[in-house]
């Protein structure tokens, strides 16, 4: 509703104070227009009363928010907790139509719009943060494990006879559960370990041998990885997408939370550019700063996305483009510029303060010159006092977390981990063989500057007391 | 927090009146206690602020909301939008642990309570409706068609080279994309056609006969649908449960709308006490009155349910749990029988509404009697008068569109659609040949009966019309 | 906003889709268009979405929210704690302007309207309860005492050398506050005793005395009180309007909940007709089921209003304003009609079963005739067997308490108390001498049967347990 | 509730995870003992989750909100409206009972809790910011101006043949309208003009004068004011309750935003050390950022405030309380200091840019050394050029008005008024005789230095506009 073509009498509100009313709300009228028109994430944030009345207008053009509506199918979004309607600002309907997450809802027309502009202001944000080549993405209410289990689904279908996914290893178990969820064959490609900077990466000549020994028809696709724990680097993503654009081999990105980060941008830019990547994927929830559930799939090739989207066998949830969409609106162009800028003085921040951290206590942070977000730092003293008992080592984990901090990692060596039959030695560390435990953090989006103090404080006190125990 | 230990000063408030207020809360401490230890749905719906305070209190207990937290992984559940924040009441960190949705998530108490509550009450749900033989449920943050695909991957885990899904028809197109998005290789099965009730019912000796064809160790396993639209009926589960006992095969039912209904819920059990039923799967949205996207997948075999937990890769959303759990308690037992009872006898009634019409209009109401939700009337007296334009019966459909009516669906005759390279003859009718164009109306959950009346109304009126403008 | 004036991309949204839910949108828009135009309650309540999103829209048109915004006053209705403003929709001007309630607030034309339309709401309320010689009412946001003394502050500016009040006595310590906080000396008037019906009944006769003695040139007004508690009857309002007209002194009628009741309403509009009254006063929470502080104040006097509404020193809450606004458009005549007509139901059920309960124990339920709210029952037989401690009487209404039961009052004799200098003897009973004590509940509107069944049951307990106790 | 004496089955969560959040918990319980115990304003603003938690948990301990309540009253804080009820936490009942603004109310504990508390901390704020002689201080839930006539009909009580009020002119109407409004006889007394500061202050010699004249024992008592339009300065209340203690006459202060600024603060705080001051009064809206609707009265002298509280006839609302309860957890002590030096720092900056524009335009700002909140800009040289037509200089303020700045006012000589009978020539300028029309700016609370400089941006276009127009 608005107050267009109502003749607001006198006696409720004098003319002139109407007027100036009136003419204030032709300004949020255009944000609206220029929103729905260019599908562009505006240039600055919106406010909060803003965006709800955006939302309620849209979920207003949902059938099941219709006052005259007849209700005979067997799904009719009718909502029984008022609180739940509520938090979903009664949208019911969810989003796409039975099987393809991009086809339009006849029930639920506000939905279908609010779907995809989210959609459009995501790829909006991708251009504006240089991923220029990319030609369309769309928001996968999924886990980003599942999916890229999605993903390998649609390449399956066509490659139906390939196989064998070459997946550079990464210790996180559902970036390997994707593909056995998917019921393919997961070769996995270690790494090549830098003596020098005790760090991890790709090892490119394996994948192209493994290639050679399988056949490329055999192969459904290279599987890599961006973001991840120190000391693992960044796949590289460039020499790998020359190596299937070579070999006509279609090649999975898992960029998890790799939005957050110019260098990885500018790899998979260049890469898209170079070489072939099919889709690549991120979360959210880690980029976007959303509850989890989420992930965005983009590509180069539209055909691809739309493959991708017919995969999806169902109606899907909206509450995740929901929240995407509030966030995109709330933080605007402006507004996550600075969170990227911050986040990338705190990554430097949190370098300097961890290097001189291991300089007092003779430990080392490698030197991860493909890790813009996680470092690690050694534990080799504290660990050579307790050979009796390996495990010991995670107690500092565990003291850590104790007081506060969560989301530091500890690495022990020895640990052997079997997922859905395969078998990790040294799982966590990515590699075959770990000599010195070692411990990780991260600098992500929404890391604050006082939070990476008090981990100082909390990690000397520990240290010293682990120290002290363990003497 | 809450007032115990806390010493009220008789400045702020007289210590009688107090008292007699704090007594008032014991109820509550005792409903919420009875609640986690008891792990059973409530006999009485809660209100809404007691919902809102058991939600808070856990939500709480998640580390993203502690005051002290210090972030310094990768994922630590920060909101960037306010109002995203509140519609999940701070919940951010999903549910489940890297590849394992029932997994306790170390970051996240408050959110794996609620998981685990919200299953155990669903539990109690399925036990109180009369599914006795269930020993397990979860809830799946994913549309029922893709949970069917999560169901046929965990199969697959168990039987990796039978690639064979046999599928009773049912003419929607994600039931059948559950199956080509596996990768596995569906086998339909086309319905006996009742002649007298012109109806549809489950050819079980052609499930048989394609058993002995194929070889049951090729067959992954038999798919069943019982809620549908009439006139197919509801499978004949109880047979194809003994079938699928009798040759060892796993037997996977879609129950889409099922648990709303006691003749569909009765089937189910004598089908799980006499024969096999590996998982059934039923909407959260179309059984629980809530926003789209979630499923209940259940089992006889905990074990059954546990493979299947774990191949979901990665940590899934945590918003239909919420959903759910704040459905549950606010309708408890009774709300929810309350609703079954009223959803039987809007279904008893608009049965007979149509009989009724149909007999007025020369028209029949098919006899599923099997099909205890849905209900189909023919339209051969508006056809013969279009056979020049077979398409235009469903400008019918379209008329009541327009007029607020949702849900009816309008079957016209010769439709064929292809769907991953399969192709269905007169799609929609779920036959291989239809002859008679018709349309289907369901009584579902939440339906009430000034709809019913208003549909007769707005349904006279289309027909005089359409006649009208036809003649 | 809304979507006028926008071209909706087809990418967005398919057309047709679109169009018929921009369709569904008209009648929301005719609503609105319709309630500001005719200025009328609504015939139906409205949807909880319908009412906020037009709350949001008038919010918006308080400069407070304008976008651009420059607030260089010393009040600018900025604030601080989000919460608070997500209360309050936004709003922070308040109403009126510097003195006057009733006057436009140029910062806030949005809550201007609202103000007004809440009013004319108001007054189209009264009408349609069978207030039609009124002509006029609005919302003051203060307690009902704090009215009357905003009345009697209005009235003594035309009448400033007037300085006693005749007040038909009625034990509430506000209403009698309500002129000592203005200043004026109170004279009170006691009750006729009906003998038979063991009930209280103005003495006209004595209003008509004291006017002579005092000279009606030295009255400020007479001041009656319609709804009350039993066995106090309603103020004969009819005949001491005709008494105010005859001898020109203004009548202020305290008409506290009476707005809920029919019989009161018919008495107040024959008061009007044949008489004079001035204001007369009722609270909004109790007639309109709004958190407690706000009042009424009506008039036939269009010009009495306005002396009234420019009493107000200063601009004032608008909170009261949005609660009753909201109230309103989401009861609708219906609702309220079917909220009078529950209450006028229960009050029949409490009397009966009341009448019965008194039969039972010997105890009598006074005939107050004009009392259509409030019921006494005799505490006769628990109180003989009490002669030593008069006081202990009053346990059971502590002990009711305990139980759950608010709102019913214990009146024990020989209770003195002082107010403002003034000695009430057998305070509570609203007369000068009590013999018997008793005890008063009331059916009030939003009552349910349910309480009233299990009133009885506690009632009866704590009745055995008392007599028990005392014997 | 809280978790404590539940057994939480592990099922449900393991149990170190639970710990941990459970310890985690304590923080906030301790955060609230503190509050409850020690009732004083947090130091640190608590998290919006933890006020509302807190707000929750006390509306549960009123009576309407008791699960098994039975309400028989008329009176039972019964809300029809569900968004109402939400808006208000569910709290219903006010705050006091039937004619005291401090008493406890029985049926709400909560509503009684909070209101003591709220009053507690704003005594806190009160100290903390100097104002240590302060000795007590409530929230009424009126405009200031109604709150100042309730303290004279409080000191009327005491002195009920004192009927003069002498009163330090201030041209705003609410100001006057305090002692009409009480049925008073208000005595202006006018300022004295400042020449070379073009400045006003207060004439103590004439209210010295004005009480010999009168007598002593006829006054009701002196009425000063504080927060001002420049160039009035704030009344020289030092003096004046010098002379009200002298005198024996009470003082009543008007410090309606004064709050905000610490050389008022310690005027007031010297005033009541040295002299006498009965009541000082504030609003909240402009000193705390809440709403409109609110004042604080406080004093030195318990008693006095006693007797004000119970001269409110009736109970009041709990909106203005809960509005300033939830602005005071947010802010805290740190919170609300640095908006006083925000303040602080835009006032000087506002000044500055002031005088620079003045010294462009060959204007002047005078120099009010009392008045640390607001300046005026004399617009000789706009009026220099509109002899005829004098009323064209209110042309400036519309101008600014309609380009989005709120508060600024243009004063014109020449404007009389009538308020209540008397008369007051140049109304808006605070003094009998005015040469030069001005503008007057404020530095609030709450501004921001944007909005300053837009201010300007906006001033520059518009004054230049004007004289183009006005050649």
């Amino acid at each position: 509703m608005n107050f267009d073509g109502i003749t607001v009498p006198r006696t409720l509100v004098p003319h002139n104070y109407l007027q100036l009313a009136l003419a204030a709300q032709r300004g949020r009228q255009r944000q609206v227009k220029e929103l729905l028109e260019k599908r562009k994430l505006p240039e600055h944030g919106w406010r909060d009363e803003e965006i709800e009345q955006l939302v309620h207008q849209l979920a207003a053009l949902d059938s099941n928010n219709f006052t005259h509506n007849v209700g005979l199918g067997e799904r009719e979004a009718r909502i029984a907790c008022k609180l739940v309607a509520r938090r979903h600002y009664n949208f019911g309907h969810g989003i796409g139509r039975s099987g393809d997450l991009l086809e339009a809802q006849p029930k639920a027309a506000g939905s279908t719009l609010m779907a995809n502009l989210t959609n459009a202001m995501l790829l909006d944000l991708l251009h504006m943060l240089g991923l220029q080549s990319c030609h369309g993405c769309f928001l996968v209410p999924l886990a980003t494990g599942m999916t890229l289990t999605l993903c390998l689904q649609a390449l399956r279908k066509r490659r139906p006879n390939a196989r064998y996914v070459l997946w550079s290893r990464i210790d996180q178990k559902s970036c390997f559960k994707a593909i056995t969820a998917a019921g393919l064959e997961p070769i996995v490609i270690p790494h090549v370990v830098l003596k020098e900077e005790h760090a991890l990466a790709t090892d490119c000549q394996k994948f192209e041998q493994r290639i050679q020994e399988l056949g490329a028809h055999n192969i459904l696709c290279l599987y890599s990885t961006t973001s991840c724990f120190a000391p693992r680097n960044c796949d590289n993503i460039v020499e790998l997408a020359k190596l299937a654009k070579r070999e006509s081999v279609p090649h999975l990105v898992n960029n998890a939370y790799g939005l957050q980060c110019e260098a990885i941008i500018s790899q998979l830019e260049k890469a898209q550019r170079v070489g072939r990547i099919d889709y690549f994927v991120q979360s959210t929830d880690k980029n976007l700063m959303v509850p989890v559930g989420g992930a965005i799939v983009a590509s180069s090739d539209a055909q691809l996305l739309e493959q991708l989207a017919s995969s999806y066998a169902g109606r899907a949830s909206s509450s995740q483009t929901l929240d995407v969409f509030m966030t995109l609106l709330s933080l605007g162009r402006n507004g996550y510029q600075m969170l990227l800028r911050e986040r990338q003085q705190n990554f430097e921040y949190l370098k300097q303060r961890l290097q001189q951290f291991a300089a007092e206590h003779n430990e080392i942070v490698p030197q991860c010159k493909n890790n813009p977000i996680s470092l690690a730092l050694t534990l080799s003293t504290l660990n050579s006092e307790h050979n009796e008992a390996d495990n010991s080592i995670t107690q500092l984990g565990a003291m850590l977390h104790a007081r506060g901090v969560s989301g530091v990692r500890v690495v022990n060596v020895g640990q052997t981990k079997s997922i859905d039959g395969h078998e990790f030695k040294h799982f966590g560390s990515h590699r075959e063989l770990l000599q010195t435990p070692y411990l990780t953090v991260a600098a992500a989006l929404g890391v604050h500057r006082p939070e990476i103090d008090k981990f100082f404080v909390i990690l000397d006190k520990c240290w010293t007391q682990f120290k002290k125990t363990s003497a």
